[in-house]
C-alpha cells in the first residue's frame, strides 16, 4: 500500500478531510444504517484490533458492533489488561500487532501527537478513537450524521457547543467539520474552560439556548481544581442544561451530548430522553458510521 | 416486542416463573445437551452482551460458551474495565448497548433492585446472571437440572442449603424454584447468615446432612467481622462439610456447590470431586442450561 | 483421549520434546506462514481458551490471531479481571473450563510447578504460554523458527543468550531446543542473573557478541534491588546491546528479543529496528508457530 492510499484509509481526525470525503462516509452510513440484515460479511478474514491505552466501554462496544456485523475477525485490549503498564511503549504494543498480521488497528490514548507520529511509522490504516484533546472523528461524524438527519442539511445550521471546550476532542472535530459544511459554530465555556486559539466564537449561556443545536459536554471538575467553578452544582446553575433552560430552546432545536453524561451536571436528569435529545440516537448512529470508516479503512 | 412478551423472553428470577416454564427450560437444556455438533448456529446475526458490573470469570464463561454454540455474536465487559468506573450509571451503560443494537443482555450487578427498575426501561431481553442477594436464576436452573437428572424428579426431594444463606442469592433463586417443584428445602446456617424473612426452616447441621441434596454455599467471613465465628476454621468445624460429617451422608445423597469454591472452609479439599459430588457436573450443565435461556430470549 | 495421546497433543514446555517432533512444528508453520487466505477454518467448533493467570498483551494476541486464523471460537481471561482475585485456586479455574466444554487451554502463569501438576489433572490438552522461569515453548519454537528461516539449519549456530538468565523461561526453552539441534547455546549474564544449575557456558559480554545470533532479554532491575547493578544505565553500558556494541557484531549476525523491549536498557533505541534486528520478524513467525501448535493440540 502506498503512503498516500494508506493515508486516505487512515482516519486520524476531521481536520485533513475536505468535505467530499466526509460526506461520503455519512452517505455510506446510510447506506448500512438501511440495511435489513444484521451481519453482512463483507470483510472476511479481515483482522481488526480495538487498542484502547484509555478505557472506554462505549466507544469500545459501538466499534466492536460496527466490526462484527461487517464480518471483520475482532480482538480487543484495554491499557487496564495490557503490559503498557509494564512500561512498553505504544509504538511497540501497534507494530507488534501490525507484525502479528491485524489489518487495520483502532486506536484511543491519552498523550497528545502520539498518534500522528504513529501513523507516520505504522503501514496498517489506523482509526482514530479519541487521542488527548486533539480529535475523536468517528464522534463528530456520528455528530454530523445525527444534525443531517434531523435538518436535512448542515449549511447554515447554528451548533452552540457548551462546556469544558478546552479539554474537549470532540469540539474540535466537531468544529473542522461543521464549518466544511458552512454551519456555524460557537462555544460556551466557563473561565479556564475555554479554547481561545481554536477561533471560534465564545458566548453566553443565553445566547448559546438560541441555537439548533445544543451540545453539551461532559464536564470533569477534578480536572479544574483550582478553576473558579467549585461545584457541580454550582456548574450546574452557571451551564448546565436545566429544565428551567431547556424551556427556552427553540422548539425545533436538539440536545447533544457525546456522553458518558453527568445527569444533574452538564445536564438534568429529566432532558436525557427528552423529545429534544438526540442523546440516545447518537450511541445508534454511531454503529454505521464506523461500519462506514472501518470498511473505508479495509476495502 | 409488546411488554408481556419481552417480559416473558427476559430472565430476571424465578421466583416469577411458574413450574411449566421452568420445566420447559430444563427439558431443552436436555436436548442441548444431547447434541453432538457442539455449534449450532441457530442465532445468526444475534448480538449478544455480557455486561458484567461485578466480575465472575466462571459464569461468564459459561454464558459465552453457551452464546457461541448458538452461533451469536459475544460482546463482554467487566466493571473493572468499563466506564462505570467514571461514574457512570449502569442504567446508561445498558441504555447504551442497547442503542448499538444489541439483541439480548446478559448483567451481573451488585446493588439490589437495579436490574429489576432496569428492565422496565429497557427493551431487550435481560438475563440475570446474579443481582445482588436476590436472585441467580441461571445457577438455580442447572442445580435443579443436576437434582432431577440424579433422581428422576424434584418432588419430595429434600434439599439442605448450608452456609451464609442471608447473602446467598443462590440459596433463594433455589428455595423458590424448588418449592414449585414440591421440594423440601430447608437452611442451615450461623446465627448471624440467616435469613428468617424467607419462611423457610433453619435446622441444625446434623439434621442437615440427612437430605438427598447437600449443597454448600461459599462463605465469605469478611462480610461478617463482628459475627460470632471468627476463623475459617472455626467456620469449618461448625458448619463445614468435613470428612468426617460426609461419613454420615446418605450413600444415595449428592453435594452440591455454587462454586468458586473456598477449600478447606465450607467443604473438605479431599470432597471436592468425590463420587458423592457434582460439583463440576454443575459446571457442565450450566452450558446447556444457559444455552436454553439465552434461545428463549432471542427466539 | 489416552493420556499418551493427551501428553502428545499438550505442549508444556521443549525439554521433553524430541528433534523430530520439534521439526514437525517448525515445518508445519512454515506451512501455514505459506497460506494467502488469512482465515482456514480447519477446527470449527472446537473452544479455545486464552488463560492468562500473568498479564501479557502481546502473547495473548498472538495465540488469539493464530486461534482465529485456524477457525476456532477463542475464550479470553486475563487474572487482572477474574476471580481468581478472590483467591479462588488456578486449578479450580482450569477445571471448570473444561467442564464448559473448552476443547483446549492456552495457560500463563507464574507460580512455578503448578503447570506440571495441573497436566496430570486436566484432560484436555494445555499449552504452555509461559510458566514462571520454567519454559516458554511457543517462544522458543518462534525463535528457532526465525533462526533456521535466517540461517537455513541450526546445526553449528553459535547462540548467545545475554541479561537475565536466571529468571527467564525463554532463555531455558531455547537452551533445550536448540541442543537438539546441535546449536552451541552461550549464557552472558550479570553476577546474581546468572543460572548455574543450566550447566551452560556463562561467558562474557565481548565473547558473546562473537555469536551468529545475539539474543537479549528483557531485564527488570526491580527484581534485583539488592544486586551490583544499580540502575538502568549501568546495566546498559555493562550488558546493554549499545549502538557502539553493534557495531562490533559479525555482518551476518542477527539481534534478537523476545520482547517487551526496554528501549535504551538491554538494547539502544536504534538497534530496535535496524537491519541486523529480526524482532518485529520474530512477532510475526509467532502467529504461525501457533497455529501449528493450536493445530497439533486440537487435531
Amino acid at each position: 500500500m502506498t503512503m498516500t492510499t494508506l493515508k486516505q484509509r487512515s482516519l486520524l481526525g476531521l481536520k485533513e478531510l475536505d468535505q467530499e470525503e466526509i460526506r461520503s462516509i455519512l452517505d455510506r452510513a446510510a447506506y448500512w444504517e438501511a440495511q435489513q440484515e444484521k451481519v453482512k460479511p463483507v470483510l472476511p478474514g479481515k483482522f481488526v484490533a480495538n487498542m484502547f491505552f484509555e478505557n472506554s466501554t462505549r466507544t469500545r462496544f459501538s466499534f466492536e458492533v460496527a466490526e462484527k456485523r461487517l464480518g471483520a475477525e475482532v480482538l480487543n485490549f484495554s491499557a487496564a489488561v495490557s503490559s503498557v503498564q509494564k512500561g512498553e511503549s505504544i509504538y511497540d504494543t501497534v507494530r507488534t500487532l501490525e507484525s502479528m498480521g491485524i489489518d487495520a488497528g483502532v486506536i484511543r490514548l491519552k498523550p497528545i501527537g502520539v498518534l500522528a507520529e504513529l501513523a507516520t511509522k505504522i503501514r496498517i490504516p489506523l482509526i482514530n478513537a479519541g487521542d488527548g484533546n486533539n480529535e475523536h472523528p468517528t464522534q463528530a461524524l456520528l455528530d454530523l450524521y445525527t444534525m443531517r438527519k434531523q435538518f436535512g442539511e448542515l449549511r447554515g445550521l447554528n451548533v452552540s457547543i457548551i462546556g469544558d471546550v478546552q479539554h474537549s476532542r470532540v469540539a474540535r472535530s466537531n468544529l473542522w467539520a461543521l464549518r466544511k459544511f458552512g454551519a456555524n459554530v460557537s462555544f460556551c465555556a466557563p473561565e479556564g474552560m475555554t479554547a481561545a486559539e481554536l477561533d471560534a466564537p465564545h458566548i453566553s449561556i443565553d445566547e448559546a439556548l438560541k441555537a439548533d443545536v445544543i451540545m453539551m459536554l461532559r464536564v470533569q471538575l477534578e480536572r479544574h481544581e483550582n478553576g473558579l467553578i467549585k461545584s457541580a452544582e454550582e456548574y450546574r446553575q452557571q451551564y448546565g442544561l436545566t429544565v428551567e433552560r431547556a424551556k427556552r430552546i427553540a422548539p425545533h432545536a436538539i440536545i447533544m451530548h457525546p456522553a458518558p453524561i453527568n445527569r444533574g451536571v452538564e445536564i438534568d436528569d429529566e432532558l436525557v430522553e427528552s423529545p429534544q435529545s438526540r442523546i440516545f440516537p447518537q450511541m445508534q448512529n454511531g454503529v454505521p458510521i464506523r461500519m462506514a470508516v472501518i470498511e473505508r479503512a479495509l476495502s
